[in-house]
């Protein structure tokens, strides 16, 4: 079998037309199956100390951790006789880690943070908008990301410079001039003030520096302030992050979407 | 030599430690230079033909074509006794391709498109603000990625419901009611009236269906208008874009930066 070399064309043709075929031609004596426990906010070492036996497993059941910026993946993985036996296994392990780690887990399998996100919107129905300095509009772009997203997703702004957070975002000129654009105080008016704009049920404020330029003593590189203005909560959290200008980003809109997750 | 795994740490550690180690101490008898010239807005296969002859050369010095999403990359190496004779040969067959791709190449080597973006604006002196319905806010995610970004971006908004269109980007409702929120009329709206709501000189207005839901015979997934409002040229174009939600998102915000490079 010959394949292109783009995985936008060799994948979708490996799943639909090869495997298939492989499958129904050579009939293995036995299936594998996995699943992913995706989660987010907690380090690697955490994670790691908290399923050590998990992970010293032996065939035919094993655990396997991998991190990637901002999540760590626990995945488990089964070889049995039959589909049925083999999920029973992994679910045998699969609710070890859920009564270990809970609330960290914010998905499985091919969820990703902003669907997580979403269908909890969707199953709450709440609607959600973001004021987001630092991140430029990667919270948003994340959010709608999504199909269907829509029908939550109402408003995103991204006032880079001072007179939009005051203008457009509900930002007062005091507050700016009081604390300075990266601040706690800033970041819960970009939450509220966006609210206090139009009918929406869920704001996210986020404010920081990004750098690698513009950090200074009091305010380094990688300092960000999220705010969540929801139904039953009102808060803002600070983060010290590490890494070049995307990094920064990136964990950043990463912190945001799981703080929405944690509070609606 | 041992390396960690993830590229972010081994990457740097090569670059920092040991290709200089390796190069004092074995002192190779050449160099090699590499030289990548980046185009967007055009197919591979346009690109092929106009270097047909170029992808023909033998070593020492030889031309490759790289196709990715919304970007194809021509990269010139050239194997050389000396660094400077190695950038002559260079320097020859670049001259050749940009005679012939000129107004379709947007940066060199580490560039960019959203830094070539960025760069432009700068030496024009120039801001930017953005109104993005289908992409999301990938356009200001994508153009804050470079920093000092804040030098010329001012706004980004995510106008996702048609009342945040009205109320915050300036669409009229009689606009929106007659063509319908994905329109070449609303694409031009979100830029004009974006603009009549700062001080900024350059203003973009982007709308249409990312799918896989939401199209309709008339209104297909794929389809977005792009529109600028820049102080030399008001102009709306249409475009059809195909792949997954995320791949439509992308060549947008592809066609909507590449858009702004030819009208500023």
């Amino acid at each position: 079998m010959a394949l292109p070399g783009p995985p936008g064309e060799l994948v979708p043709m490996f799943e639909k037309d090869i495997a298939p075929y492989i499958r129904k031609k050579f009939k293995p004596g036995c299936v594998f199956r996995t699943r992913t426990v995706k989660m987010t906010g907690l380090p690697e070492s955490c994670v790691n100390n908290s399923v050590k036996d998990l992970l010293k497993l032996e065939p035919p059941t094993t655990v396997g951790i991998y991190a990637k910026p901002g999540e760590v993946d626990l995945v488990i993985m089964s070889k049995a006789k039959s589909a049925s036996a083999a999920s029973r296994a992994i679910l045998k392990v699969e609710k070890k880690i859920k009564s270990r780690l809970k609330g960290h887990i914010f998905g499985y399998d091919d969820e990703t943070l902003e669907s997580a996100v979403g269908s909890m919107l969707i199953r709450k129905s709440m609607t959600i908008a973001v004021a987001e300095s630092c991140t430029g509009g990667l919270i948003s772009s994340r959010l709608t990301d999504v199909s269907g997203s829509s029908r939550y997703f109402i408003r995103g702004a991204v006032p880079y410079a001072n007179e939009v957070k005051i203008k457009h975002v509900g930002v007062s000129e005091k507050t700016l001039s009081r604390y300075g654009a990266v601040s706690r105080q800033v970041a819960l008016e970009m939450a509220t003030g966006l609210k206090s704009l139009m009918r929406v049920d869920v704001c996210l404020g986020v404010t920081g520096i990004a750098g690698p330029t513009g950090g200074s003593a009091d305010k380094p590189v990688g300092l960000v302030y999220i705010a969540i203005d929801a139904p039953r909560r009102r808060a803002v959290k600070k983060f010290m992050f590490k890494g070049s200008r995307s990094d920064i980003k990136f964990q950043a809109s990463q912190a945001a979407l799981d703080l929405i997750r944690k509070n609606i």
